[in-house]
């Protein structure tokens, strides 16, 4: 795709959560897709949408998070039309219930949804349809993945999703996790199959890795759970 | 350019001084230049240049920094035939002394020098050959600029070097800056243009805005500045 086919696209970043929200959009039509919005960055990322001219149809999340309350049920309030989205597996309510190759189309572009779970249930990597980018959620981070110790987590179900799915992906297509807790910004399929600690390890390598983690929950986790299930609206 | 023509691009945060550092190299000579490395995160660059199989031939500090210290001296020591370069107006050392309109050249692709004092003496923006992106360092923030109330700055330089040197870049240029302290990682040329709040002023009301944001200094000016006078290499 040459580059002036490529669709606007805005990495921005919550610091508090280290979380990773990303905007997609068509250069003509304007349409806009947002991927993994937080609620104490809503004002932000609202008037960039408006500033760039931008008619926002999606707010997607990659899983229903742990970390950090989704601002996808707020931003409904704000965005008229908007519509939110998360795999039928999460467990999650939302406008769309998202399945395996699913296409989130806007304007001429497209993201394909593909199941990743592991980290929870209803995790989805979100491919853009020349596979130049992909957004992993917490499947894959860079040099890193997602826990598996909570919330339907499995290691051998997160290690098979790497392997069958993202890494399968081109070499060079670029991916943007939704989290980085060390300032990168984004890795590749080849980087992360040479490089990545965890995931070039056997599987069983991997499981016994996962399963000794032992780390604090996340602070917010009885807080997030529960909104998120219900696109960050609960109790607000 | 088509984007298989573009160069290896990453964008890199050092959450303290909240700076960016910006890795480009070309995809088949893997020549590379950084620019604005951090003393805290070099270790982290440094492995990343070499997962990536580069040759890191220009470490470039867009100016003489107040609020970290550089890591260019010390990625010299680990890295063979790594070069130095700042403004020849900055007063700091360096291997090369850039001048208006000098390339620092990587594999096919290279850097203009563009002088845009104002936030200090020897501030420049680098702009891509192909006037795609440009690294703006402290002069043009996203919605903001840099301060002009020491080392040399002065609100009507930084003012003309904006609108004369940077505004007059394409529209869509990327401009990526060195700092950000709201999770933005890009903007555009267009958009500063039309929205920057300081920048869209005219020259008086701004000169007024920068000379009434009483700021306290940064914390770390007095060990940073002479330490980025000499590559950063200043009492290590």
């Amino acid at each position: 795709m040459a580059k002036s086919e490529a669709p606007i696209f805005r990495q921005l970043f919550e610091s508090q959560s280290c979380t990773y929200t990303y905007l997609l959009a068509d250069k003509n039509t304007r349409d806009a897709v947002i991927i993994d919005p937080v609620l104490e960055t809503l004002d932000r990322d609202v008037k960039l949408v408006q500033e760039l001219g931008l008619n926002l149809k999606v707010a997607v999340n990659t899983h229903c998070h742990a970390d950090h309350i989704t601002s996808t049920g707020l931003m409904k309030k704000k965005i008229e039309g908007l519509k939110s989205a998360i795999s039928k597996h999460s467990g999650a309510s939302a406008d769309i219930q998202l399945s395996e190759g699913e296409e989130i189309t806007f304007g001429k572009h497209h993201l394909t949804v593909r199941e990743t779970p592991g980290h929870t249930n209803g995790c989805v990597t979100l491919v853009l349809g020349d596979e130049s980018m992909a957004f992993t959620g917490d499947a894959l981070l860079i040099r890193g993945c997602g826990r598996t110790d909570f919330q339907q987590g499995s290691p051998r179900r997160l290690y098979q999703s790497v392997h069958e799915v993202i890494f399968k992906l081109p070499e060079h297509c670029l991916l943007y996790p939704a989290h980085d807790y060390k300032g990168q910004t984004v890795t590749t399929v080849g980087e992360e199959r040479k490089y990545n600690p965890r995931l070039t390890k056997n599987l069983e390598e991997f499981v016994n890795i996962m399963d000794n983690l032992n780390l604090p929950n996340p602070k917010k986790i009885d807080i997030a759970v529960p909104a998120n299930l219900v696109c960050g609206l609960h109790d607000l």
